[in-house]
């Protein structure tokens, strides 16, 4: 019953069969390798972008600030919602990659930036000349950090609000495959025909080892993106190994099945707790959820054996009965029995 | 009719006759100059600070970002003032100096931090391990932003929160003068002894031509910040014109006195502003004032030769009923001439 | 016949069987599953250093560039061997890294600092107060670019030349297994006992997938090279793979084991040319070597199906007397067979 | 007797009385004041460039690290002389501007960069991919740190070697005005039309209080200087003494004028000494010399009141008879009197 995160799964056998498939032989390095070749065509295929260049690092953190990076002047601030991962939970690695841009935070109640406040926050920082920081890229999360979706229409909408300033856009699809389960549509739909100009569309929290897959819209912007990628140590000399992740991961849409095994072991957990009347914060639309339970009922939960976070206060000590909330996420390998045996202890 | 800002303001005679005074022969640079131990030891007689380590740099933003670069890690989150200087007017100069560390924005309504806001943010920073940035210094502006001073309790009140943590203290004391004038609190009291670390002491806006005194009330900071200043082309090497212009401006009480002079311009101007029905939005402690009146007005005074900045809308096209604010600065050159033309106006 | 790096070769298959292990059941993230405890404790047995900390990057550059970030201040130089990766081969990495350290050439002909060119270049940063870059870590390269080693009094020759200006040292060593496997000295003579703070053990191009663990002699460290570590995107959240690697590359004494392989080939092929009357250019010592030979003779190598690296000349065009320098690297997975059709093509 | 430096002189009087009539009434800061106008078509005429921008800040360090980050990306590497300031002077300034980039040192034996060893460096640091720093700038300096001019010729065969592999040209200028007193040359001729991108002209070591004038020849990379110059804490917002400080210095040839005092009394010196058989070490052709004498003789001028740098070891200890270097330099006020002084303690 682990619902901690969907990096404490496994990585699907089909990724590390395929690893050590590619494990035969000498082979060029750092990309070179033919998997590669194999890897950039999926992606513009299932990406309908020919002429998108693709590149592989290992971590989300490389992959948003490296692209972060590459939009974003040191001078400019980056508009992101106030709950981002890169905001939250990357140890100023934006401010770090980028050379000291800032990040605006803009208001984000269910975790997908409100629209009417992408705007405010974008007026805000004008008119100061040299003075203020410059307007620079928005990067929007798909899933959000709340499990909420945008789909393609609200990605469009916040797109268009950056483009009309000239801004360019990043999405960190740390989850974006299960969103794509969610809504169903096309990944070009989301992305670059919604206005996205760069994508990291994770891997490792959707059943592979270590793989970000990083999409340029703008193949132009590729170099700039390999030297800081070297400079950042984050280049694989041994980059066969990302790459048969990618392929196998891309192939016969695994990718949009483990996705979908997640969000349906997330639905029916979101449907139990419902059942059993505990409050969920936001629409379950993904593969996590927050739910408010009393301290006494966490407790008993993790007594149990469950595994989760908990927002806004600790397991131990307290009175029984505060309302504290906690994380549920589901990876691809959550099954229909753990769900219900955590169910089972509510 | 000049209100546009303080540094729109001359420097005192004084200022400039003491640095065609240090214009004669040969002399030691980059603060071996004699004069600049004449300067420390007057900043440790004024603050009570026998140990405190003074340093001179040309600018305000020099100032508060050598200072935080000191004081912060690049991993950590400095706590700033949604208003404050460093956050608006510095074109990400914090985040440059200090290696991409992050600004945590507190709110502060008139000016001056909110202690239970500060709390909170400083607890929101709170659990993440690695992966939140982690908590660094307070950064406190006096007087604020919006015209307000927060006295030596307050400044005592926000810097405890920040000490029941372990974090350093840094003041923005660009108008610090013009706070002190007008509580007529001892500066030891508003600095140091209210749990102040480093001080950013402002002499550019109050009658020098180029100058922010440093003060680092703990001398073991002073050998990294010499580095820090050395790096960023801040360390003059003739700068004994630096030493000239803060031996005179701290000379017989110049520094208050022309801080006061500012104070009772604005003090005039806000009386009059008052007696007319103008809005006032803050209270006017310190020299500067920002008043909401219709555009209309404010194009009648800019027509008649007043001169300041507007906020949320220009003074072109637009509803002629419109609300703008308006900020009036008073330098310690303003005279009540000026600010009765300025009133007759209305 | 590939001799192009050895990080073109395949990883042992233990160390995808290791990861293939792992891959089962939830486990958490970022270094805190059971495996990374095992691993910290083999390495401080191995280097009979029982305080020490140990943590793991996947890459070369990350590793290097965490340690010298965390031992250099910003305005400090680093002393390198001119020929040392961390200035030829990263892209500025360590620039980045420290936040804008200097890198100081040291003369190393043979690829091994000469001492008293240490000497001397630490003697050259000294007496310009804060103007000139301040004296920072000596990093040492083991086995060293040209493929010589210097073996453990080499190195604490070097080392006593830092620590008695009381400069930090850190070990490149990124093939430091095959330089242990060539003398046979115990790690901890090569390392901690010979002066060494803080170590890259290099993996990746001696057998694992992607990996290279750091160990840092001076616990108290730790948590700044965590912080920069997470900050850098260098922080596994499935750290489960790279925990793997390592036990299984340290169980049993793989990693020498394989070293001394690719020792082996080397051996095997630097005898073989200087019996064909071959140049080479430094004593063949750890698993690669250069050797210096006319541009026809290059020629008919690769045309043969032989892959590896010239220096100072292209194989197309030119004069066919020219000589070229070219690099053949043995990997742990170079057999005799491939090393013989290589001498056969002579 | 103080040939310590240029900046150990006073500024012209000229200087401060311009400062004192800018101190006059309101004035617009950060650059708006009508005298910058003044400023900017006075330099675009001098220099024959209609369409530079030119933009004024207080120390060289400043000039030279802001217009390198504005010229390099953080992966590249700037060429440079091995005596030059940016790499001995500077604290790594330049690396921490550029957000990370390298300095590739150029031998000078002379202080005047030797082409063939500029096109060596630029040649080594090809064709490693991303692996290896890219090529950046190249950095001239004029004079020289060895007080020897390159003159139009020079320059233009230098930066002729960058820009045939497409690199831009930076001229550290801080004695700029000494070459020309020296050699007559237009400031054209030395400058762009010599195939010079971006001027530091030093203003403060010739008779100013603190003043570089920072000349694009390119306006369009103006914006990108505006912003790092402010986020730099290097915009002025009593700009006007800046601005009033370049009027004066450009006005009636006085910037050449105080050149060519300098220049004269550094010829004097020279011929005294070389009248009294001290070697010089190189060519005396602007406002410095180095000098090589025993350890005794530099005491003895030392007593009798000179001040200077000594290189290669201190006055004080050591054999009388050791061969220690000197360096003079002359500053605009020195006067015959003291070189006769000087000259009269050998």
């Amino acid at each position: 019953m682990n619902f901690a995160s969907d990096n404490a799964g496994p990585a699907h056998p089909a990724i590390l069969a395929a690893m050590t498939a590619a494990n035969a032989g000498h082979s060029p390095g750092y990309g070179a390798e033919a998997a590669m070749e194999r890897v950039q065509a999926m992606v513009r295929e299932i990406f309908e972008a020919p002429e998108a260049a693709v590149r592989l690092v290992a971590t989300g953190t490389a992959a948003n600030s490296l692209l972060l990076a590459t939009l974003a002047r040191p001078w400019e601030t980056i508009f992101c919602a106030r709950t981002a991962h890169v905001q939250e939970d990357e140890c100023n690695a934006p401010e770090f990659f980028t050379g000291g841009a800032k990040l605006t935070l803009v208001e984000a109640p269910d975790g997908r930036m409100d629209p009417d406040a992408l705007r405010a926050a974008i007026a805000a920082e004008e008119g100061r000349g040299v003075h203020g920081p410059k307007r620079g890229p928005v990067t929007l999360t798909e899933t959000s950090e709340k499990g909420t979706t945008h789909g393609p229409a609200r990605i469009a909408e916040l797109a268009a609000i950056a483009r009309a300033h000239g801004l360019p856009v990043h999405m960190d699809g740390a989850r974006l495959s299960n969103a794509l389960a969610h809504c169903g549509a096309r990944p070009a739909g989301i992305s670059w025909q919604a206005g996205v100009d760069a994508l990291s569309l994770g891997a490792t929290k959707n059943g592979c080892v270590g793989l970000e897959i990083v999409v340029l819209f703008d193949p132009a912007q590729a170099q700039e993106f390999d030297y800081r990628r070297k400079r950042a140590g984050h280049l694989f000399s041994k980059h066969r190994y990302l790459s048969a992740q990618a392929e196998a991961w891309l192939s016969d849409g695994l990718w949009l099945d483990l996705a979908a095994r997640a969000n349906a072991a997330a639905a029916l957990l979101a449907q139990g707790l419902g059942a059993r009347g505990v409050e969920l914060l936001y629409p379950v639309e993904a593969n996590l959820m927050f739910f408010r339970a009393p301290r006494g009922l966490h407790r008993r939960l993790h007594e149990g054996g469950a595994q989760y976070y908990l927002w806004g206060g600790d397991l131990e000590g307290g009175n029984p009965d505060d309302l504290l909330t906690g994380r549920l996420v589901c990876d691809w390998s959550a099954d229909a029995a753990a769900v219900e045996r955590f169910l089972a202890l509510i």
